[in-house]
């Protein structure tokens, strides 16, 4: 048993935690904080939490985080790298699911996010929490980067393609679509439902910064920069990601079908489909999931994977939990038995 | 002022080509047929209607037909090729919203339609009615083959490109995304609200019969065969189709911006954006516009153009009053002054 | 022909009104504010706009409004009332969307608008927008107040039954759903698609502003007051006020569906279905209609009425057009023969 | 732990019974029936139960139903009432969701069901399984007719009223509202996105099946008939359902919010919720809840009753698996321990 601490409980991947850890057995949650909306019952605030959670939002000064075993950080850019150091000197294991430790270059780090970082050092500790990629690394791990949405659904739909050096890593094309959710819980314009609603769109078209991180984290994988071409587009609906995945096969003797059964066998939250299988946002929905799928070329030896995942669960908070179990020692799946939320 | 019928009137195309037909001050809609629903006043079945349209469905038979100028089929494949000779042997012009005359090849529509054509020296004779290509042609044309409307969205688009032989033809990739009425209306569990409702998904992955209508439109600009990858995706919207594509740039010193603009500088329903725009379907909901968008390369030479139409109009019925103008004579945007519908 | 101004054209009240006046014959629109966005293109803010027309925003003071003919005020509440006087003392003619002049009972109205009111005069002047109660004194106004979304809705439904006595004037019920582009544009965290999609909810159930609004009209309609139960609903779509409206029959000797079909037998956007039929929102999206339904009581005595409209036109800027129409003496439907929207 | 079949498990009763019965410790589901697809794995139907459940679909014929302890009908009406006899007599006890069972009264049930009753004897041993009402009765019995979804909303909502003869029993209104998936899967037209999406609208305007079933409900609890207005509406989305209910205060001197609360005080799945409050549909998403807000009159003595539940879940399988806790002595809320789905 655990005591756990969420800083930032306020937006859609603090609640989604907050759903999440109420039913794991193992935890916890002492302290939810939130500035703006301190003193208020988390229950009343999230609509779907009554009788869930007895417990109220507290400042981060009186939330006595340095009790828990582990705080999560479910705030903007730019907090945990603040905050996370005075916890970790006090023997507090952390789980960021903000971008702040997610680059290990810290000048495209900058560049992309605007502001001079403020724990370097802690960057160069960090692990980055793809359980299909750093298992280990993350069981020891003091302080966990929670990786972005896209990069998760996209790294883990090109990795099998790299790692065989199946196709050309100069060129590969991530078209990616997520629902509204995926862009948080604040006042705005643009994403009022009377904006978005009966409407697709692309955005950040210009650049976005989760390209720069999937880069990173295939570079790890096959050793060399690769080329990545990324259109993210907003999708008229609450939850999901949908990557489809585009590159030029350079190995026309794999079974590209049993490469991502393969490498993805003892994985217990991807699940590649048989082949011929149409992926739907919705068989993820609400689960901590990737599901892949492989396609043979229709022509022209290009490969087409699609993945999907829900954004807030395998994009963000169920992946934390799942990091939280790597690093507790707790079965991997523990309080992540989610079936899917169909129709 | 001519005299104009409609075979298939129940469907969304049907409807359509009613709504903007009904507005357009040269057309008197004679006869709309359907067996179903024959006897039934056309503004009963179709809830907008109401007002707009004095006129009771008949059935083909009783519809005289013959006394038209010209005869639309908005009806499911494989019915005008059957019934169009007919009327052309009667002096009347045809249009066919279905796909009956769209491909040139006969042995690749048959596989991909899983039928025989009934009238392959009609499809020798129909021409392609898209007027951004075949502007002269469809004047003076008895039988205009309506393009679809993925072709119409990914021809617009990779068109520039492949007549500039700015690309590599050969790795062409079109990730294209459209609302549930491009479906059509028939029962369907697939296509309820509880099924594609809050949920994105690819489909028809292993190949789509729009797919050979966009080669051979593209073949025809640049006279040597294309590879394209196509890859549909349904959005939980009702209308617009939003097309992403990629493409390899192999001429680096072309401005791709003003390529486009002078591409499309005398069409009156082509619309290239600013550089670094942003494109929204609802931008052109209602219209007949395609609204197009060329990214320079993020990096690795691939350039990416986003086209967006609303299926329904420029993508169906509105590129069919746009051939029906240039056919009679009139002003190829008569009755086509439409605001986009937003929000 | 008239010059026309808008003050405060970034809404979606404006944009409509925008969408409507581009294409109304006797309207050149020269002055369209906004502080926020001044010396923006129209057609680069509004997406749907491009092609339509060349203005950009400009401030209140650079507008030169006391050039037109008429100014439509889109703005929120409590800003006409500061801006109309000089205006009308220049001699031009004033239509304001928000509430600043809808109610001619002051204490109730700064009670429910929580403001002192800036023109107690020109409230006494002001004529209320509704052509189905007030046509003759609209074409003479100076100054017209038009009427909210939901008053327009819910009016036009039970305004038959008081007229005729027929039902129990103090016990009216009007359960009313609004679509979210009600709710207007702008920054709001409760308006975000990922809080108000897939999910329906009552709202303001303490009372709502509008409820004191149909109040003085029905009063108006009986001469003595009305007790009006009335509930707002948010619904997951974009446009579209349906009005379900109960009352208690006291004459039961009546023909309702006749009741109602002479009542507004004249009128030409008020449409009467035949009895049995079912109404929904989007066979008037994009018009300026209001249909009716009345249903024989299922027993229990309790007449059922169904209204429904488009928030945005009938219930905003397509009302506000028939209104200027009534002013300047062309014909009440001019610039407003639109087609609905459907699918 | 108790063997368990499911009679027809293609539409969304029966995926959402799959859904929480995999995950009930002390149930194994042997048998899920479906003639049409019959032979194919549940998983493979079933987008989101890959990994979850491991069994095929059988037809009714080979699926030896009678070896369970319990059988669900998730079936279209007229179903159970046919094969109900043959599993009691094998000491099966049944479960139906559909209606057959539901109304005592069997002329009121064949004049709305259209249909001859199969099985008066057993209409007689049936019990009606709102766990509310019905507790004793439910824990005994060998067939539960399991509720509407309609009616389950309604009846817990004005229960209390009723009971304390608090309100004018004779002009109780409900205006209802449903997300699509209360239609069921089966091919459709008017359920298509294209036809139900953006749009709202009220159905069975003239009558509903659901109205006789709460009108048994409420005169079980009044001892004399009731008068019920009853209009559904259908809502654009997925899940939920919202009813405002009105209804003639006639004791003026009751506490209405400690009415409700003390009525509800022990039911595990009944949330009433503080004065003033407002409901949406996703706080009770994918939960077994039935959420509950009364509002003081705003005037004219008019209570407001405000009901949300997920008609999937305590409108249909929610409540089955609490029924059949009751039934075999579990726990009433095991494997029900289901937060809220949000966003």
């Amino acid at each position: 048993m655990i005591k756990v601490g969420i800083v930032g409980g306020t937006g859609y991947t603090g609640s989604e935690l907050l759903r999440l850890l109420v039913r794991h057995d193992q935890v916890e949650v002492t302290a939810v904080t939130s500035r703006s909306v301190a003193g208020t019952e988390v229950a009343e605030f999230h609509p779907g939490l009554r009788g869930e959670i007895e417990l109220a939002f507290s400042t981060p000064e009186t939330a006595r985080l340095t009790d828990c075993d582990l705080v999560f950080f479910a705030t903007p850019n730019g907090t945990a790298m603040h905050e996370a150091r005075a916890l970790l000197d006090a023997g507090v294991r952390v789980i960021d699911l903000a971008a702040d430790f997610r680059l290990q270059d810290l000048d495209v780090w900058q560049r992309w996010y605007g502001m001079t970082h403020a724990a370097p050092a802690l960057v160069e500790e960090a692990v980055y929490g793809l359980p299909e990629i750093n298992r280990e690394a993350i069981a020891k791990a003091r302080l966990v980067a929670n990786p972005g949405c896209y990069p998760t659904a996209v790294t883990l739909g090109f990795l099998p393609l790299l790692e065989a050096e199946a196709v050309d890593a100069t060129r590969l094309i991530a078209d990616v679509k997520s629902g509204v959710s995926g862009a948080g819980r604040k006042p705005s314009t643009a994403l009022l439902m009377a904006e978005c609603g009966e409407s697709f769109k692309a955005y950040s078209v210009g650049g976005h910064r989760h390209q720069p991180e999937i880069c990173e984290n295939l570079l790890r994988a096959v050793g060399v920069p690769v080329g990545l071409t990324f259109v993210p587009h907003l999708v008229p609906m609450v939850r999901g990601i949908e990557a489809s995945l585009y590159a030029t096969l350079e190995r026309s003797e794999l079974d590209l079908q049993s490469l991502f059964e393969t490498r993805y066998r003892d994985e217990p939250f991807v699940d590649v489909l048989p082949a011929g299988s149409v992926l739907e946002t919705r068989s993820v929905r609400g689960t901590n999931l990737c599901r892949l799928a492989v396609l043979e070329p229709q022509g022209a030896g290009v490969v087409v994977v699609q993945s999907v995942i829900d954004n807030l669960v395998k994009g963000a908070a169920g992946q934390a939990v799942q990091n939280m179990n790597l690093m507790f020692g707790y079965d991997e799946a523990r309080g992540l038995a989610l079936s899917a939320f169909v129709p």
